[in-house]
């Protein structure tokens, strides 16, 4: 917008998209809150309470945050590609920082009443997800923020890094649908089948988990919604390629 | 090859990653069957042990047969186009009858021990799957086996039914795992905390069941292996073009 041209406009059906996306995250955190707050007795740290941190961390953070962090390319579509880099960077930190609380909270209300910890099919996709998520965080610094990294290396890695990216956002959303699968089984087993308002609400919370996950899937993976290059930054790269080919664009 | 020339060949990492989705889908069944043969009873038809068709209905049919559905057009890229289109909704036919089978063996065991239907996430998420996934399956038999549609309705809907498509496979993986943990603590809740084989045996099932989601996953979306138009499509589909823009190819 320097030379005085409009602004770029994005495109329209991506804007309701995004919209109903977040309207769709505020409404998680909103069930989320509701079902512990009403059913659960409500939230607080180092006390008999301490777990409910945990569903609400993990919604918050590998949910909604990390979804969020996914949709930054598509929303802030012509902006610098460094500055939307390191959003997409800060918001997966701040998610995998959210994420570490509400593990956190598990282990120690698991130790506080003597219940075992990772038998379940919850603790080991949750685990393996967080895990993973975190690697990928590493790997995706190494090689798109740290100048180190050759342009055919961060060709090479970087559909990998989408696909893995998009994987982990899966299963995270998964792990909770087993996590509300889980918690209604250990608190309401003999009235969850009468449809009992909290399974109902429950219920609800994994189909709205559902819904804002094929939402933000459906937003990345269309093709006419992929960021384009901008044009600056296509003559730079074919210039880096030119000058540098295989070298490290900081090097 | 009817000229004479050497038989075409598929992408060799292509055909690694097939193969191993190949004995993954089997080592699924196995699994399945060792859990149900070993700790549920077998599987029988009317008796206490029909509950135990569901599993193994649900997956076989929505996993292993749904996801071989989705490779052919991967496995058999140098065949014609019209054999691979009957193939994959024969696959998916298949599929959807099994699985019918399979909610039929949940009713049915539901009606002989006095159990209601439909109130947990798991029986939400695997309805919701099984009927938008037969909803799928006509709309691809109308826009794509018969020769009503044109073909810019055709190039339309394409998209919407490969992103629905994997986005069906992904659910039905997610409502397996969700059963796998009903289906644990509805049988061994006292037990599993304290790591019998059991739960390790079914947690391992729900790890294998991701893991070929994963892979058939990652074979999908892999740029380079997806289908290339043989020579005589590209051609065919021009003359279309010309001289019925917007028309039906049959009409």
């Amino acid at each position: 917008a320097m030379d005085g041209a409009p602004p770029p406009t994005s495109p329209s059906g991506l804007s309701v998209y995004v919209a109903v996306s977040q309207l769709l995250g505020l409404t998680l955190l909103a069930t989320t809150g509701a079902w512990l707050g009403r059913y659960r007795g409500g939230v607080a740290w180092h006390s008999p309470l301490q777990f409910n941190a945990h569903p609400l961390c993990m919604v918050l953070g590998m949910v909604f945050l990390q979804g969020d962090a996914l949709l930054v390319y598509r929303v802030f579509r012509h902006e610098a590609k460094r500055s939307t880099k390191a959003l997409h960077a800060l918001l997966h930190g701040l998610a995998l920082l959210i994420a570490l609380v509400g593990i956190i909270a598990v282990f120690e209300s698991h130790r506080a009443e003597g219940i075992p910890d990772m038998y379940s099919l919850h603790s080991w996709c949750g685990m393996a997800t967080f895990v993973l998520y975190l690697l990928q965080w590493f790997l995706g610094c190494g090689f798109f923020l740290f100048p180190g990294a050759s342009f055919s290396l961060r060709g090479w890695y970087k559909p990998q890094h989408i696909f893995f990216g998009i994987t982990l956002f899966i299963l995270s959303i998964t792990s909770c649908l087993l996590g509300i699968t889980e918690m209604l089984l250990f608190k309401i087993s003999d009235s969850y089948s009468h449809f009992v308002p909290e399974g109902i609400l429950a219920n609800t919370l994994g189909v709205l988990l559902v819904a804002f996950g094929l939402l933000v899937g459906y937003v990345l993976t269309r093709e006419e919604w992929k960021r384009p290059p901008l044009a600056e930054e296509l003559a730079l790269s074919m210039d880096f390629k030119t000058l540098t080919e295989g070298e490290s664009p900081g090097g």
